[in-house]
């Protein structure tokens, strides 16, 4: 993709430098790539010089579409993207001058960031209350963000146990385990499989998020939509930790996400494929919790049923995100 | 053990050897223990010479000891005893003399043995009838019996597709993929937790069992529960493959099945378990789906719900079974 | 089919012609047919001359498959027939002879005709007991044993109002409705799509059924499936009429009942059938409830939950029924 | 009903002669009616001269209830008069003129006949997006936001099959097959009461809605509800498709929804009646699928769950609805 | 009533004193009229001298009338007679003589008699063995089975803790409480309808029963189906311990259990009463536990799933108590 | 504590006083304690002089504090003091000046005082509209907004009867039973766990609740969850009355609401407690209802699903409320 084309204005060397970083996946990680995409609306904005709000909302314009061009199936940096333009496209309709809009550009871009910087604090710390002495807490995959309550409720002094599953196909799972060890919290590892078997001593499911829907289905790693099924059956509540910029908009105006399906290596070692001549191996990599499955989905805006995802949408990026719909949501591991 | 201490009788050479290569795991799987213990009361009552039934019995019963000892935890061991014990008792109180008693004790273990050799085959034959053309069958471990079924099917000509689970943590699955395949059925590896990912496309669960309760209960390689749950919830019918003498007379008198933990070597490579220090790893071998899980058990002598595993423990060992209880099912790995 | 044929014996004109009103349904309805059937074999009985048991048994299993094969996909044919061989074959077995065989097979023949004539007057006085002053009642199709429990209770003066459902495509559920108007009893007539809407008022819902399998499944009039799902979402209590030569002793062996198909004029008139055309009209006559959809079974024996049906199958017909399978059930209208 | 009788104004004879064609139904459907109310606003607002705002609004208030009570029970119109109120009592209360109130009355109707013009298209493209290659869809009725969501799939190329049930009592499922048949997508036509039977196969359903309530609440053709439960129980999504005027602010404020007695005549044919004395027949025309059984509810603003319901009402109508309630919704046949 | 007056026999002052007992409720408890029961028709066979068995049985058959009408409508009564009725009829049926009768008679009371006595103590050692080290158990009322279970467990040494329903409205729960405690078992007293809050913390609930039908149902104090479906929610097993003679042979008949009404002044101190004028006060003694939400039956025969309640009721009875229905059970407080 | 410590201003006698009353419980009741609280704010804002907005926004917090810190765990007081404080932020943030702040301080009391006295009455009406003529209504506890829309109900001349539970341990379902009675309503008492055996002829479930979170949970009187749950299983529908300030904002933040544990004294008597020695007592006030087992909360503002909690909070005290977290709420008796 030959990012210097633009249709009416040449961009700065340094937002092309930014583009290109993201493209190449030099910059990476769903938090990551959406504060470089919103750095690089920022740098449009200083480097733009006209007076006609018009034509700053023309350039803003192409920026956008040059840097939701980096990667246009990542939720993060779309939402990023549009987080900025449905503040500067308000003002813009208000009547604003091109000051004006530069000013606000930045400004999101930088409210942006700093929202995205604390969102796992705060959700760790709203998380956190919510984990009670004498707790033992099931974790799937090896999310940020339920590490990071668990262990702010450790830090806390709260006492409490975690099983962590390993996670197939990628044995995520000894990692948090790890990490989880590590913080002083007494943690068990089990397969993936056993999750029905320990769930009647257990008191919370944790987990993360790759992508949030409209109607408040998390999709998530393999094998979370199975654990949440046998957590309802035993009426054990389930929590899922997710930064509002993992909320899909697309998916409000019909888009499925799309499962990535990943190589039949992860599932057996290369060295024993042979011997499984005639054995097809399907690998997806996600899968799709449905709301009624989720007792609570944790923002940094705050705790909110999976059904009110759609208010975060809207509060996020307005009832006008129809108009210009970032398009097709892939979620790939990273 | 001495197994040469009984009370009144020196037992022949040949019924301590074969006690011995039970004890010794010389014999082991589940049909071949069973059908090994009644061969042991079929020694005895060709070397016993007594005319005094009375006599005989008590013979009989240090025999009935002897082999029970030799891996007393082994429900198709004790379910093969009490078969042959059931039918002698009966004639014993019914006032028949000692040559009777001989006949039968020879008799019915000759029944035992045949009727083990053959269940498989008719539970091929009675399972195979339920797959259709087109069915999108799932399965879980390595099951003898769910497997004949599944070839039996292909072998009538049936045109259907099978998904294997892995079944971690020793990867059972992939063997019964690369049978299948084998077979000639189109068969797709996946992992455990994908389970429910795949379930609404799937006509039909078929597994085996290790045991089953008189409250229609069943016992089987962890996971099978998480499965049933996610058939379950999408209206997917779930059949179990067992022979009779995989039902446990021990849970009529409440003797709880004790689940087999594994070592965590199974879940973690030995090597990688240094990285691991702090944490546990919990493996138990078996998980317990319950009756409501489960459509119908395919037993040799023909369909039932769950809830008729009474019927069956009482048709094969009389309500009697409580006088002298086989003790407490240990399910291991074999 | 040439009924003439037998191996060893000429059977005699009276059971020919017999034979020959069921296969081309002069004899009909699933009582009369059973009723005929075991007829047939009292006439054999009677005209069996021969003083060796073997070759009266002999005989006997031409007479048999002769009856079988009148209707072989009836399930209360194959029912009544079983029915009689179960006991003459126990004989036979215990060593009786030629007379005590001819005896048993007469008598066994009345036992069965006694019984099937008293099946629904039993079942209706058992069912009309549980219906009580003031209840709401749905019912489905035109079932003679659910419409002989309403009017008994009638009869009886309980005072109850019923809700019949038209049952598309034939509207049986009219003539239902005209016959319990006719017994007094107030009735309404609702569309079959309407019932969830009237469900929370219903007190039970009273239907009857055309085949009961080994694990408890019923197959009745397509529709009842959903109504008994509908019952079951409100904690209505679903009772299910069935004469126990309703229950099918193939399924014990793993046959599918299978679903008779009807031709497209039933659900769409001819005369409309043009202007459809490109459109596929599929047009099944019976669904399958499973037995967790079921409170009761009323039989002639007693009222069962639905997983007690294989206790009937075995009490009627013994564990022997694998030996000699009847075959394929297929479900048709009469 | 006299419609000249306003309490301070002389409506013009085009305003008069609108409402006339309203309440003689010469204007019916839910969309059709929805726009000729907010038109009627749109003619007082260029017909008044007033430079009082208060007068205006007071004007605006007659012309509102004039045109309210031609049809005070239809959803539609009560819904359109308040999304033009809503607007423009916000600019009033916020002190604007009497020019800027007589603009937005303008501008707010033509936005509501754009918006209602372009839902149908909207939620077509929304849902199109949610069909897959390979899809089993059912559909329920003859909705004609159903059948646009199946056709703009079959335009985009997609290949899948539909199932259309005839829906009783009124058979408006052989038009949506014949429409279907006709835009080329493979369809089968069932009874009603056959859904259950097919749902295992089935992959989405697809209806439309007459109705959605501030709990999230669907209302629509009898036996929707019974077809959502049925695919509840076997995990199959049900979308609803629903222009945003079908959201009754009514039942915000704890109205019910009234379901429609229609005449017995469409039951039963007359000319059987007769024959069907002392049977009373009950034909609700509607019936409630609770938000429970619905996946998502596609409106021309995006995807969202049915409990969303309400931030549809509150983004339209704002919570000032509750100030001056349109009275009860009375669902009827059009 | 006057117990005097048989048709052909003079009942001995023993039998009449016994049966007068039982009516003026001298003689109370469910397993002491039963008891009585049986020695009363032991008292009959020792005082008849005839040689002829049908006049035996005639005489018998008096008996038993007389000895069923002194409290018709309980349960435990009409099973003990019934008990020995039907192994004396089957004797009878056999062409046996008046001796063997008798002899059949006293045997089959002192069998009953005996079985009655040790049914408790087998109940207690089979579901003592489900409970486990660490277990919080959750009962309701005031259960010497589910007692004597909790303590026959604590006697083996096993360290688990109580909780106690206090059972509304006659508090019978304190007396459970205070019974464990002075066993030595932690135990926990709260309000009924706190069941649900401590649920998830429950591992096992176990509870008497005062009457089970034959479709697997437990009649059993007011409250415990509301507990059964608290543990049902939250994957809690629930143990239900009845001795047979509690499986009600009327229900296979179609008798409805009828639950007692008691006063109101159970429910509000009759000094409260009068502040209460215009309220009606409603208490119904028992409840009705459906069967699936039940897990299994302890009895003194061993553990079985509640469908199988009608198993054990014709190994107790036979198929063919229809023949001589006891009649109406009612529930009643003792 | 020491209310004259303000940090920059010294509180008027008036204010201070008022604060007094709250934290002595001279002034209580959730509703009451609530527009005390906001009055304190007016009392601050007629009393402030200042002409510098940080300055009175300075006192401002100071005087939410103090107020704050009377019951800083009433939710009620709280969400008073919030919903002024953000619409005077608001200002603040916009660049108001000081009149304009303490022009809205006293508005935005009033307002929150006149929405509380109007919003029992609002509720009632739309609460009432849902109560229909037949109509079998259950209740728990004493609810004085459950009673509101019953009597409304009935002032409407609407005919129903009521079911209300006695709701141990205080009773409080007499009361309310009395209050029924004495507005005409047929009202029938019952003990707590007596609530599934009336549920199927029950056709709503109205209760009142304490504290409504933000993912749609409702904490309410002990047994309340208990009832839903019943409710849920027999398909009746579950409606809660709550004013928009029983709504936690703190949930939002991820507090838990802590349940208040009651003396034992209410469960057993004193003079009883003696005889239980060895027997812990306990005595949780209130449970906590899922969102998924209610169907509609009915609020002043309208009628939503509980999934809308969060929108109502939103609404009230915008998303900016995690800026200055009220604290914890715990739920006391009052």
């Amino acid at each position: 993709m030959n990012l210097l084309v633009g249709r009416s204005v040449l961009f700065s060397k340094e937002l092309l430098q930014l583009a290109d970083g993201i493209t190449t996946m030099r910059i990476r990680g769903a938090a990551e790539i959406g504060r470089a995409a919103v750095d690089g609306l920022a740098i449009y904005a200083r480097s733009s010089t006209t007076g006609d709000p018009d034509a700053y909302m023309e350039g803003f314009g192409e920026a956008y579409r040059l840097l939701l061009n980096t990667r246009p199936t990542a939720v993060s940096l779309a939402n990023a993207l549009m987080y900025v333009r449905h503040r500067v496209s308000r003002l813009h309709r208000a009547g604003q001058g091109a000051d004006s809009l530069r000013e606000m550009t930045v400004k999101a871009s930088e409210d942006f960031n700093r929202s995205s910087l604390e969102a796992v604090k705060r959700i760790s710390d709203f998380g956190a209350k919510r984990i009670r002495n004498g707790d033992l807490i099931m974790t799937h995959c090896n999310s940020s963000v339920a590490i990071s309550i668990l262990t702010e409720a450790k830090r806390q002094g709260k006492d409490f146990r975690v099983i962590a599953n390993e996670t197939r196909p990628r044995f995520q799972g000894r990692l948090t385990a790890k990490a989880l060890a590590a913080a002083g919290i007494p943690v068990t590892l089990i397969v993936d499989s056993a999750a029905r078997y320990f769930m009647p001593k257990v008191d919370k499911v944790v987990v993360g998020s790759d992508v949030v829907t409209s109607n408040g289905a998390v999709v998530n790693k393999i094998g979370t939509a199975q654990i949440a099924l046998a957590a309802k059956e035993a009426r054990v509540r389930v929590y899922v930790g997710a930064e509002t910029y993992k909320f899909s908009p697309s998916t409000v105006l019909g888009e499925l996400v799309e499962i990535e399906e990943r190589p039949p290596e992860e599932v057996v070692p290369r060295e024993e494929l042979g011997g499984l001549s005639g054995v097809r191996i399907a690998n997806p990599a996600f899968d799709v919790t449905p709301a009624e499955l989720i007792d609570a989905i944790i923002t940094e805006r705050g705790i909110i049923p999976p059904q009110a995802a759609i208010l975060v949408l809207m509060e996020e990026y307005g009832w006008s995100i129809g108009e210009e719909s970032p398009g097709k949501t892939v979620i790939e591991e990273e």
